[in-house]
């Protein structure tokens, strides 16, 4: 089952030449989560060659205009396009009534329920679930309430192992095993062969954990422990670390930091400046507390194999 | 004196590769006006390197999302840039109460005086004025209130002919005679020379109409009677007519009728519906009724010279 993460933008409120707001798509298996949609993300998803009629549910961190100006037209366009298949839409108090607003002064009628989930981004409460993730919020530190999600893939079949089989199963039995269930004997119900007894390890459980904005908050280490992928905001450079603590941001080495103290296992940085039109500096900062860093350009993908290992 | 319209994007609703949302900027001398905001203005105008400090006054036809989802964005850049000068904004009912709510929910406080105008798209009535410009409001008939703007040059002064200059004239009373003055005796007041006997003809007010989203109008042609530039939308080709008249959009062709109708020096069209990815159709069809017809393309300019004559 795939989990990859695509970043569709990753600069901060300023537009500057070739990035664009933020937003990224989380696929995991046959469900496309798509987080944040800064103004213009319809269009990425049109470059992407993503339909929007594949995302089921959106998380908004927060109702700065950089993270959610591109709702409108994205739900406008679903609603063109004829969409009837419902939407989830996760995010603050308020966002209801931006967009209800909206709807009320166009004329707009949405072709679609339209379910809102109002979390609370001073929580740290599983607020979504399906056959593939669970999704938790995570408080952020902001100067407007914020909330950061966790994504953690539901518990995969283990894998059977030959050696373990016993002989003279049938065709039925085996796929009973591999389906994770146990085998009885159909006339007295006696166990024959118990599946924990043939099945591999327990499969290591993917997870991503999106962390924007905040300022630098050393206990959020705990909330993202060991988490395959960290994206975490770096707006600005450690020489701007005042101004960092000030607008409630992190600087690139406060969120390698921060990776490192969850011992994650790769981070991604985003939500620069629109100072920075090299980003490099950035990156060689936050490797100076984590080695595996990454920056989040726009078109990035990062995937984490199902052969990842439990650390 | 410069007046040149540039187009930004006239997509429809639905987005498209290479197509943009509506958006025009008018400049006339050192006035810039924007005409709508599709979501992405704020970017076309970084790639026309065309500072959002420029713009003084920004016009909406209407609260359809593709007309104006780029305002919170824009608006919000221009903030975050340091902007102090007042900003003008002009539109139907309901854009005060949507901005507001978005500012309210992001904790967005403008640094600047952002001044509304609500216009009343059933009217056609001065709303603007300053040196360079009158502008006017000409209702359109869409399916939420929706309000055209007219654009009327200001007279400009008229040029002195030599000829009729008569002999012994001081340098003073030269500049006066060419600032649109009279000349009188100082000492007695007794008029010398009127500026009206030496100066040339009255020169051609130039002028620019702007007529999107609506159902075709012919009596609107009294409105645009001889502008230099139309603007008309012209979403489908006439074979959809049926679907123009039910969603209250016009043909190409019927676009054309209008400039003819209306006699204009050359019209533009535009809000192409995205099921047309070769406009050359919707742009033989409405050069069937007008010929000086031309596609309103993302990146096209049109300037009316200074040497535009009165027709």
């Amino acid at each position: 089952m795939e989990f990859e993460l695509r970043i569709l933008g990753s600069g901060s409120a300023t537009p500057v030449p070739n990035r664009h707001h933020t937003a990224q798509v989380l696929t995991v298996g046959n469900m496309l989560y798509l987080l944040d949609c800064g103004e213009g993300t319809q269009r990425r998803l049109l470059e992407h060659k993503i339909s929007p009629h594949r995302l089921k549910v959106i998380f908004i961190s927060h109702l700065h205009g950089d993270h959610f100006f591109g709702l409108f037209g994205l739900l406008g366009t679903m609603h063109l396009q004829g969409r009837t298949e419902p939407l989830h839409l996760f995010g603050p108090a308020g966002l209801d009534e931006v967009l209800t607003t909206q709807f009320r002064h166009s004329g707009t009628e949405l072709g679609f329920e339209l379910e809102y989930t109002l979390v609370d981004p001073t929580q740290h409460l599983l607020v979504y679930e399906d056959r593939n993730v669970t999704v938790h919020t995570m408080p952020m530190h902001h100067r407007i309430p914020c909330c950061g999600y966790l994504f953690r893939e539901q518990p995969r079949r283990r894998s059977l192992v030959r050696e373990l089989l016993p002989a003279g199963l049938t065709p039925t039995q085996l796929h009973q095993l591999a389906q994770g269930e146990d085998v009885v004997d159909e006339a007295t119900g006696a166990m024959l062969v118990r599946h924990a007894d043939v099945a591999g390890p327990p499969k290591h459980a993917r997870s991503y954990a999106f962390c924007s904005d905040t300022v630098f908050t050393p206990s959020m280490a705990e909330m993202v422990h060991k988490v395959d992928i960290l994206y975490h905001e770096a707006t600005f450079l450690e020489e701007l670390r005042e101004r960092a603590a000030v607008t409630l941001h992190s600087t690139a080495r406060q969120a390698g930091e921060l990776a490192r103290l969850a011992d994650v296992g790769q981070l991604l940085i985003g939500h620069f400046s629109s100072r920075y039109r090299d980003l490099e500096p950035l990156l060689r900062e936050a490797r100076t507390e984590f080695s595996n860093t990454q920056l989040a350009l726009e078109g990035t993908i990062v995937s984490v194999p199902t052969t990842a290992i439990l650390a």
